[in-house]
């Protein structure tokens, strides 16, 4: 038989109608991608990517053109509704999935990015205030509120507050409160205009929904919500008269677990997204910590890094610990009922690159070249053929500072032993090995103050360099498991997605079928290990005498005058 | 009137013949060059050079073509006499000078390069030894004999034997002891053969004179030369049995003062040179400490710095004090009735040419084709714009260990305070002070002890660098003086060469008359001298950490280990 229309393009792939399927979408720092997932195993169906109009907005302010200051950046919330209406129906419509058979949505973020909102969610930067920079939505990497940043911490510490500990001892100029404490400080006529300080993550979901929503993420890990509270009225009226009453005025929700449902999808929305009016609208989450579920990284001690520029580790436990320089420990900050450890490096891939930055010699740029290998593919082959300690270096990985566990900014890194013979693969070695070095120091620090690890997870784009892998199973002494999809905050949030919509009874079920890992991909050779242990005790030497000395500091105070005083 | 025979070729520029000239002879690694000089100004009339054909034999013996160890490095004693036969002659007719006019010749030498020769001076690898590698001359860098140099250091120290003391603690495996145990113990046929074992600088004397003598420089700095004797037969023998009657009866000679009259030209030596046969020929010499005369730098408190690949420090004091860690300590090693001591640092241009080894980004390489610099010029221009302490860094400069004071060549280098903002221009320069922190120390070690330092004088290929040259003025607080010359040990020379001959009563009034300097072409700034006394205190505390403690050690050992497994 002959069909009566011909196609004039390929049929659409037909999903099973008995499937059921959630979109995840993960809004990251220069782009959205969303994913269409099936619900019965985590099969990733097909995604889209919505590159942001704007990207990162840090010389100018868009329409008056006026000049930012250093260490400032922007977003414009228009990217991030154009990634709805325009990853989502390219996701579904690639998929070949019916969108009716579509039975939620989730959302992760960046985060602390955050911004200033009416009471009914309009950002500020779309009313009469567009041409004052302190209306637009912070991202995360706005590091223009140190001055405030220091200044919450010399006070929590100077009170005692109790919450200061949980976020070893020192909150960021990246979070909530400091960004929130410079707009105040700058601009009160936008601070007094905002009835809303709002996460990203929450008012994506404010979007869909319709309804404010906050989740019990961002609010414990950037907005210091700990033990059901803010920082009280009169801490926060110490650091300013006009602040007493931010969080009682501009934050204080009550806070959604993760995973819960939100809200419905609101009829704009629909229209929006292309998908059924109604559906379960996921609480909103945080682009790392929602990747623990696609890597099925949410069960007690299973500790995930998240791998690239920088790595972020996040691992559960039942018990409230006191760890020295986590980055913070939220109840329910990762999966509900258990406590959520977050601790980081805040230089990865950033120190790789930093290797490639300083040029390589011509007849490597001739090799690779020749072999089609990128730089980083070519310094890693001729890493790799080393045995361990060859190259007789060794280093402090330090080049953005410290964030776990000494929680100082101010360091900077250390190589020690070069020769006349050292090559750039030597070095580039030494500094993979150095942050597998400060990954054992963060894991060690766990287990010392009572958080077990169990597994060790790797998701992120570092995942991919199995010298590195192999090098983190040697140096750790266990097994290198690597989460499988490639889109993990994406595939995380469809998994929240799933929950919320009833398809699963909870995260951890959820993330059981449709979480997926590459389980022990490296493990650790005795004799390697061995070789890195007494390379790890001369790491640790090193760390303790730079990290607790005060030569870094001398040095960087000396860098500032210098360069203030040209 | 016509001339009978017009002149096909210029006629030589006229010398005054009412002046008279020496010779200098600079005998380096690849090449020797010859030097015509005024006595009476030490005006430079021309040079001449000739590359050793056979240069440095470090892969194949010539003739059997069998392949050496590895750190073997050997030279053919024609090829110093091709120097004699091309350079000289060259340089004379290039002069227009008169030879009738040159009264005097003096050679200076790389050191310990050293040879096996009979009891006439015939090398003994012009005899049927030829096809014995150890019956080659050794040339300084020949770095085989390490272990024999283990032995001497451990026994001398065992012992308590006097001598060591002078020598920082520690002989070289470069040094005449070391090399000839290496022969005895591994080719005792070459060593029994062997009647005397001579300096280079002795040997090209022998040539020109036609009989033997040795110097008191070579004796002292690279013999073991101590209080008019060499270390006792007791000693030698515990070394081996059969080198007990080494020193008698290979090296024993009267020493002969520098700048003293070793003998007259030869008949055949006159040949070679077309100078006088007859004139004075000056005892051997080192072409470091025979630089000193060319800078002026014979009188007590000048110290001189001979930077290149490393940096040979050179200053004469009245007393014998105890240094710690020069690299010798020579009565009349310099100049006669004074003592004079040696330091060093291992490597000095070879960090900066290491840096450039690493490869610097594409752009900068853009940069230099475009202004035509090479890449050093481009480092030092775009590092010469920062303020002192700018790039937040502190380096210890041992690439290749540490010469002086520490005396220890398992040291390794270190750099402290890298961000991910450093750039190579920043390492360079942390690179260039950090050598100019190790001249510090030595200038401070050496005044501590007792030696005092009214000036510092600078030769040699790195004092071409304006910005280093400025660097090292404002981190030692003083003056730099440069030698005017650029082919200071032939200078040297034909001013050693010219007291020899009687023109000048001794080598400090030959100085005083055929040296030149310019005098404190570099002066400290305050403001930045005060900044780096700053950053010098954090050198010497990393020089103190890292130089007494064990962890560079430790690393070398690890680096050992792991290679010799692989």
């Amino acid at each position: 038989m002959t069909p009566p229309h011909p196609a004039t393009a390929p049929a659409p792939r037909r999903a099973d109608d008995s499937e059921r399927y959630t979109v995840g979408v993960d809004f990251g720092t220069l782009s959205g991608r969303a994913v269409v997932v099936r619900v019965r195993d985590g099969e990733e169906l097909a995604s889209a990517v919505h590159d942001y109009t704007h990207g990162v907005i840090d010389r100018h302010l868009p329409g008056t053109g006026a000049p930012l200051p250093p260490d400032w950046a922007l977003q414009h919330p228009r990217d991030w509704l154009d990634v709805l209406r325009r990853a989502v129906p390219e996701a579904v419509a690639a998929s070949g999935v019916d969108p009716g058979s579509v039975i939620g949505i989730a959302t992760d973020f960046t985060a602390c990015t955050v911004l200033p909102a009416l009471a009914d969610g309009t950002p500020l930067v779309e009313t009469s205030f567009a041409g004052r920079p302190h209306a637009w939505p912070k991202l995360w990497k706005h590091h223009a509120a140190q001055g405030q940043a220091d200044r919450i911490n010399e006070l929590a510490h100077a009170r005692g507050e109790k919450w200061i500990t949980r976020y070893g001892g020192r909150i960021s100029a990246e979070w909530q409160f400091a960004k929130a404490l410079q707009v105040l400080e700058e601009d009160p006529g936008v601070y007094d205009a905002c009835a809303r300080w709002i996460e990203a993550a929450d008012w994506i979901v404010w979007q869909l929904t319709g309804s404010e929503s906050r989740n019990a993420c961002t609010a414990g890990y950037k907005g210091i919500h700990q033990d059901g509270a803010y920082p009280d009225e009169e801490y926060l009226a110490a650091l300013h008269p006009g602040f007493a009453d931010f969080a009682r005025t501009r934050l204080e929700f009550p806070l959604s677990a993760l995973g819960s449902r939100a809200g419905s999808l609101t009829e704009e929305a629909a229209r929006w997204t292309g998908l059924p009016q109604g559906i379960a609208v996921a609480a909103g989450n945080i682009d790392a910590h929602v990747t623990a579920a696609a890597a099925r990284a949410v069960e007690d001690g299973r500790l995930l890094a998240i791998m690239g520029t920088s790595t972020c580790h996040i691992v559960n436990a039942p018990v409230l610990a006191d760890i020295p320089g986590v980055c913070g420990v939220v109840n329910g900050g990762v999966v509900e009922g258990t406590y959520g450890y977050e601790a980081g490096q805040s230089a990865v891939g950033d120190v790789f690159a930093w290797v490639l930055s300083q040029g390589v010699p011509p007849e490597y740029l001739a090799e690779a070249a020749e072999r089609g290998e990128d730089l980083h593919a070519l310094l890693t082959r001729k890493a790799a053929g080393q045995p361990v300690g060859g190259h007789g270096l060794v280093a402090l990985d330090w080049l953005n500072g410290n964030r776990s566990v000494l929680v100082d900014h101010h360091l900077s890194g250390v190589l020690v032993g070069l020769t006349l013979a050292t090559r750039p693969e030597d070095v580039y070695r030494a500094l993979l090995e150095a942050t597998a070095f400060g990954t054992r120091i963060i894991v060690e620090a766990l287990e010392h103050g009572g958080v077990p690890v169990h597994e060790f997870i790797v998701a992120g784009g570092l995942a991919r360099n199995g010298l590195l892998m192999q090098i983190y199973s040697d140096v750790l002494r266990r097994p290198v498991s690597l989460a499988a999809s490639q889109q993990g905050p994406a595939l995380g949030s469809a998994i929240h997605a799933a929950v919320a919509a009833g398809a699963h009874p909870n995260v951890r079920a959820a993330t059981a079928a449709m979480g997926r890992l590459r389980r022990d991909v490296y493990t650790p050779d005795p004799a390697r290990a061995d070789a890195y242990d007494e390379l790890f005790a001369e790491y640790r030497s090193l760390h303790d005498l730079f990290g607790t000395g005060e030569l870094l500091h001398r040095l960087r105070s000396i860098r500032n005058r210098a360069v203030a005083a040209d």
